[in-house]
């Protein structure tokens, strides 16, 4: 059995930085840093509220048509799942002052399902730090964020860029 | 001025087979079909809703405060975005019997700023149908899947991998 790595806890200490995440400017990332955040517990209600709203698949809409689907119970509509994870990068990762938004993300993959009460927290990697040529001002940050439940495992992965100003003066 | 095109138009006639979109297998798509299906008019308050939940920056939580940031106005999050994208391919595209959710998506691509009032539709192009080898029964859909407002500019795109049945017998 594998033994979940315990929530709630701080990020990881950066690498090159000392700076808080949500203090930081693009200057402050550095490629390779990881961090670790976030406490999600996602509930039975949540997933069919928004199953109803944006993904009325029976999976995700109705326990009982859940269980004599391939997922054998309800799960949480693969975009909700990136709803959450967005909701913890807000909390945890994305700097209020320095973030410009992002212009998309890459390679979203739904690898585990997401089940009622599941306890879900996010895994990031700075995989690559680019100033902007044409304005000087900012840069983009390329990272791959994780998502994982209380058992270790990746439920969901995404690679996301976005814009973050540089640090001023 | 661009002529925005008709909205609620019903799908465009497949290329390769007249079986409605909702009733088709695997085995009833080609490789260059396209569909143009959907009318979604987006509300501030569903914008202001999600935020709040899942996607708590400013200029997605508060129209004066989104009138400060670079938006200049209230945008929708780019996850809401895809989870009305999501909810018009629910409607009008996945077919019910046929469909097995999806592994992931790629080049998520957030490329305009989607307003409350906007009124979205989708054009889907088929880009690859690949059988599967190991698995007889099934078979992966490759599609590009665009939104656009009313005035026929592309607000967001995504490319989608669909796991489908095959027709039986």
């Amino acid at each position: 059995m594998r033994v979940p790595k315990p929530m709630s806890t701080p990020p990881l200490p950066s690498t090159t930085s000392n700076v808080p995440l949500m203090d930081r400017w693009f200057d402050d990332f550095a490629v390779g840093e990881v961090f670790e955040f976030g406490d999600y517990v996602v509930g039975a209600d949540e997933i069919v509220e928004f199953a109803r709203r944006y993904d009325p698949q029976p999976f995700h809409l109705d326990e009982q048509a859940a269980r004599a689907s391939h997922f054998g119970g309800l799960v949480a509509s693969g975009w909700m799942t990136c709803a959450v994870l967005m909701r913890l990068l807000c909390d945890h990762f994305i700097p209020r002052a320095s973030s410009m938004g992002s212009p998309g993300v890459d390679e979203v993959r739904w690898l585990e399902p997401v089940r009622p009460g599941d306890q879900l927290r996010v895994r990031t990697e700075v995989l690559e730090c680019r100033a902007s040529r044409s304005k000087p001002d900012r840069g983009v940050l390329q990272c791959r964020h994780q998502l994982l439940n209380q058992h270790g495992r990746v439920v969901a992965s995404i690679v996301g860029m976005g814009m973050y100003r540089r640090r001023p003066g």
